[in-house]
C-alpha cells in the first residue's frame, strides 16, 4: 500500500491535480454513555475506492467514520463518528472535483443526548425518540456554489434495488448512483466481493460480481473519464 | 499468547481441572439488515480475564460478541452475536465450576425482526418498538440446579457506581459484581486502564486504577482462592 502511494505521487495518473472527497464507513449514533445504533459496513468498498482514486494520481480526502478496517496511507484521513461530524468534515473539504460518498450513514440519530446510561424505569421499556440526521449526498449535490463537477451516492437496498437507487439519484440531485444489494443472503455486507449497478441518468449499467478492489478500480476508471472529458 | 497457553497447558496452576465460563464483548441487535443497536465495549477486559483465568489452569470456555480485539488462544471460543445467541451458548456451556459474565449484553432487542431495510413512509421517522433480552446473569445466578460455585457479574455505571452496582448484585443475585464507571471522562470505555470496586455480599473493596489485565489477573487470584477454599 505504501507502495501505491508511492508510485501515485511520482507518476502522473489522470486525476493528478484533482481533489476528490471520499466519504466511507458507518457512522455511530449514541444512544447514551454505553449505547448507539451502527450501520452495518465494514469501510471496505469506500476504503478500496479511496485507493483506487489515489493510485490515479488524485488527492483523495477520506472522511471515514469507525470502520472495521484501517484507512488507506497516502490519503488525507479524518475520522469522525456521527452523521453530523461527516457532514462537517464534508463540508470543510469542499470545495472538491468530486465526492463519492460510500459512507453508510445513519438516517437518524437521537432526539436528545444523553449522558447517564438509560435505566428501566419501574419495569418499563425506554421510548427512544428520533431526529432525522442531515443528508450529507443532497446537501452537496444540490449546492448552489461549490457543487463537486461530479457528485456520487451509493444505495445500499435489500428489495427492487434499481427502481429505489433510481428513485434515489433523482430525489438526492446526485449525477451516479452505485447500487447495490445487500440482503443478508448475498453475502457483500462485510464481504469482499460486490455486485453493484452504475445508475446515470436515464441509465443503469449491471456490472458483474467482482471484487470489491475491481469495482472501485472500475469506479475510480470512469470517475477518471468523467472528470477528464473536455 | 501462544507461550502463555503452552505454559498453562504444562503448569499445574491453582485451576487446573476447574472449567470456566466468561463472556466478553458487546452483543449487536439488529433493527433491520443494514442497521443494527449495540453496546460500547472492546472487549478488552472479557479477554484479559479469560487469559488470566487460563494462565492460572483453568478451561476457559469463552463466549464473545463481535469484539474489537481477537479472542485468546487456548481457551474454548463460541463467537454470537445477539443476547438470545448468547444465553445459548451460556446455557449449553454449563455446568461449570464459575462463570464471569463480562459481556455488555444489550438490555432490550427490537420487538419484530424486520427482513427489508426500513424506509421512511410520508417523510415520517420509524417507531422502533422494543422488547426485553434475557437476563443472562440473573438466569445463571438463580439456577437450582447447575449452579456455578460462584458467578460474578460486571455493572457498568456512569452515576452512583458503588449504589447501583450493589443493588444490581441483590436483584440479580450473583455472588459478585466487578462494578466500573464509564463515564465518557474516564477514558475507561475503549482504552487500557480500568479502576474497579469489587463488590460482595456486604463488601465493596475498591481497587485503584490500573491496567485491565492487572484487573484481570486480580481477579483470576481472588477466583483462585474462592474455588480451592475447602
Amino acid at each position: 500500500d505504501i507502495i501505491g502511494a508511492i508510485r501515485s505521487a511520482l507518476t502522473d495518473g489522470p486525476l493528478k491535480g484533482k481533489q476528490i472527497l471520499v466519504t466511507s464507513g458507518p457512522t455511530h449514533e449514541p444512544i447514551d454513555p454505553v449505547r448507539y445504533i451502527a450501520n452495518r459496513s465494514s469501510g471496505a468498498q469506500g476504503t478500496a475506492i479511496a485507493v483506487a482514486l489515489r493510485d490515479l494520481g488524485a488527492d483523495v480526502i477520506f472522511v471515514t467514520g469507525p470502520a472495521d478496517i484501517p484507512p488507506p496511507t497516502g490519503v488525507h484521513v479524518i475520522k469522525v463518528e456521527t452523521a453530523r461530524e461527516m457532514k462537517n468534515a464534508v463540508d470543510t473539504a469542499l470545495p472538491v472535483d468530486a465526492a463519492v460518498f460510500a459512507a453508510a450513514v445513519a438516517d437518524w440519530r437521537m432526539a436528545q443526548e444523553t449522558h447517564s446510561k438509560i435505566k428501566k424505569k419501574n419495569g418499563a421499556l425506554p421510548e427512544l425518540k428520533f431526529a432525522e440526521n442531515p443528508d450529507i449526498l443532497a446537501g452537496v449535490a444540490q449546492l448552489k456554489k461549490n457543487r463537486p463537477k461530479l457528485v456520487v451516492g451509493f444505495a445500499a437496498e435489500t428489495d427492487n434495488v434499481i427502481e429505489n437507487a433510481t428513485l434515489k439519484l433523482g430525489r438526492k440531485g446526485c449525477d451516479w448512483i452505485v447500487a447495490n444489494d445487500v440482503s443478508p443472503d448475498t453475502g457483500i455486507m462485510g464481504g469482499s466481493e460486490n455486485a453493484v449497478t452504475l445508475i446515470s441518468n436515464g441509465n443503469a449499467d449491471v456490472w458483474p460480481r467482482m471484487g470489491k478492489s475491481e469495482v472501485a478500480q472500475k469506479l475510480a476508471a470512469r470517475i477518471a473519464q468523467e472528470l477528464t472529458a473536455s
